[in-house]
């Protein structure tokens, strides 16, 4: 605490020099809290979280409102045919690609008031503070607030973003989530489906894309370090496993004659862990879904169905580590008389950092007199599909104890000023 | 093998010295052949198994096949108040009080042929087979076929048998099961419900209760030995367990900081396996129910709900097995970082056979040339009921691979009957 006080004070330092303009962190944690109002539980407070689920009255209204702070910071906001929110704000050299940054303000159901939210406001704070104090950048600047980041529970999302990297497909249109096939979806958004490819953009066609984002996870807060740069977004394998094993009755069936696929699951769960913790690095390796059949106090499991999720930076470490798991579950298969197939069930590509947009980051920190660390992002962003069009980077702030998706999730306002002054000051090195 | 052909042709010399009755083999199984009419799935064969669930159409038909070969046999049965269909034979000492024989013939959803069945009908042919050797017997004879043994699902039933030993709650004939109030129920089956107490029989009422039935394991089978002298049914203790971690997102949660129940869970799946298998004996103990919250494949799982069910024939052995596995789930609780809470859910008794009667049983064994081996049953039974009145024994014989409770359940008609003739002769020696 007492380190980050005095790069705090470091910052003011910077600020008192004039180096170049701060953003209002008061202005952007008043904004913060007016759109929270959005989503927010029945009579609840700011510290209630939200529930902003893209496509939702909540979701309409809030985007109404941070196009209205758009506007009040000089930008005419459009929706695109994906219902993405974009603005952009002219630069000198009219022929340059902008700069691009932004983020997302739909929320989980029952999630917190930073996600998103955080990297959105703060973007629209730079260009308003940029525009308050006269400069006239070289690059165009843009702002886009992405539609559906969150998608649908944990899994998918990403759609306003999917569709600008032209990775939407249009059978997707069709599909129906939270009661509303997603096609009608965009349209209460002021999208327009029939037209969505249009949404698309090129490859090349922005400088760089920059998201401040919260951390979600507790690296930074445990390390008392403000702010993040982020490697990349990870890779991730999900793998869907069957064990089976010989449903029988738990009373006539002596121990030596069982084939328990449970038992065998639970080794299995060990297994990965074991895995994925015994070399170093920031891999990470999940269990998260298991069930188990007949599923009775009395009977010996005789089928478990199991998820494997592997993540890190380098797609050819989980493939290592996934076979390492494979060796195991056939030790395991021997040792318990039961059956393990491990089938492929997604795979998602890692999008690294452009290693000279990172470099600005930190220049940037440095300036500010704030610390940095990089770090992998160990979620999913919008800035993973940019990733796919130009250079990408990303700004992480500390999420107080990690929690994230949750209503606790808290960032302090300190960081969040800071992280949105680090976001300005590579906005204005970048667009230079 | 060998050995057991060996015995048979032991057994069959036995019977040519004519030194007391045998039942008629092919009579019992062409009864057990064509009970399993009643509940067999549509255009099915023998092989396919029965679904004759208690109440249900296909248990009264069946039922009334039964009491058919009852009146066949000589025996004029009645159904009590509740639904069990008992018979008396007059003995030579009217005042004496009755052997009392029988089982059950309702099944499983999915069943087999054997499960109840071949105790019910080989009680008959004991019956029949007395009846028309021409002997008086010094004790009455009376058969019982108890109503819904297998009750709901696997973990209750016994409910004729409970009636009989008077532990059938008033509460419990409001209950609705299938669809069917549990006083409407026994109705169906031409019970009294309004009268269920005229049902209960007081204890030292008959001189010994003896059952005939499947092992349900398969310790006969691989053991290679006829006929299993029951010592008695075991102890049931069931637990419920809640291990609560912190739900968290998979991907930006790092191992070390992670506290997953599911893995808690895993640990404490094996702990249960290693605590039961490292002592000698027959004791077991089954994980088989268990659930995940939130059970999403990208959220570290914050809450576990799991079953531990521990039985042998000594409670106090499972007793002291329960605290080991306290020990043990407190150390995993410390080094996953999570709580786990151990309840008690559910204590069965135990129900010893009778020392003498099991001499009996095994002195019918030695006069009919019949191998036999003492082992506890791990199922409950009716037997656990007359246990609480009076003097009891059961007779096992080998169930194929120890599989029940399924279409496959088999028992060799040559052990069928050998069970059938040990019921005949300890029936004999005991109401002489």
């Amino acid at each position: 605490m007492k380190r980050r006080q005095f790069l705090g004070a470091m910052a003011l330092a910077g600020l008192a020099r004039g180096a170049s303009p701060r953003i209002n962190a008061a202005r952007l944690r008043q904004h913060l809290e007016a759109l929270s109002v959005f989503g927010r539980p029945a009579s609840g407070t700011f510290a209630d979280g939200v529930s902003r689920v893209a496509y939702s009255d909540a979701d309409v209204a809030g985007r109404r409102y941070a196009m209205s702070l758009m506007e009040t910071a000089g930008l005419k906001p459009r929706i695109d045919a994906a219902g993405n929110i974009v603005a952009r704000r002219p630069g000198a050299g009219a022929s340059l690609s902008p700069v691009l940054f932004g983020s997302h303000i739909d929320s989980v159901p029952n999630g917190g008031n930073f996600d998103g939210d955080l990297g959105s406001l703060s973007a629209i704070e730079v260009v308003q503070t940029i525009d308050e104090a006269g400069i006239a950048t070289r690059r165009p600047l843009e702002v886009a607030i992405w539609s559906n980041e969150e998608g649908v529970a944990f899994n998918n999302g990403l759609y306003g973003s999917r569709a600008a990297a032209g990775e939407f497909a249009a059978a997707e249109l069709e599909l129906v989530w939270n009661g509303v096939k997603q096609a009608d979806a965009i349209r209460k958004l002021g999208g327009n489906p029939e037209r969505i490819a249009e949404a698309r953009r090129e490859a090349g066609s922005f400088h760089c894309y920059l998201e401040l984002h919260i951390e979600q996870g507790g690296t930074l807060d445990k390390a008392g370090v403000p702010i993040g740069v982020v490697e990349g977004i990870v890779a991730i394998d999900r793998y869907d496993v069957e064990i089976r094993g010989v449903a029988n009755h738990a009373g006539t069936t002596p121990m030596p004659d069982r084939r328990d696929a449970l038992l065998a699951a639970s080794y299995l769960t060990i297994a990965v862990n074991e895995v994925v913790r015994r070399e170093p690095g920031r891999q990470v390796g999940t269990v998260g879904q298991l069930s188990v059949t007949p599923n009775a106090a009395n009977v010996v499991p005789g089928l478990v169905r199991m998820t494997i999720e592997l993540r890190d930076l380098a797609a050819e470490k989980i493939a290592r580590l996934a076979e390492e798991i494979r060796t195991r579950a056939k030790q395991i298969a021997a040792q318990t008389g039961t059956e393990i197939a491990i089938r492929p069930a997604a795979h998602h590509d890692s999008a690294l950092a452009n290693p000279e947009i990172q470099k600005s980051i930190e220049a940037a920190c440095a300036r500010l007199g704030l610390q940095s660390k990089r770090l992998p992002s160990g979620a999913g962003h919008d800035a993973q599909m940019m990733a796919r069009l130009g250079p990408m980077g990303m700004i992480f702030v500390p999420s107080v104890d990690g929690i994230s998706h949750a209503p606790k999730e808290f960032s302090r306002w300190e960081d969040c000023a800071n992280g949105a002054n680090v976001l300005l000051e590579t906005v204005l090195e970048r667009a230079s």
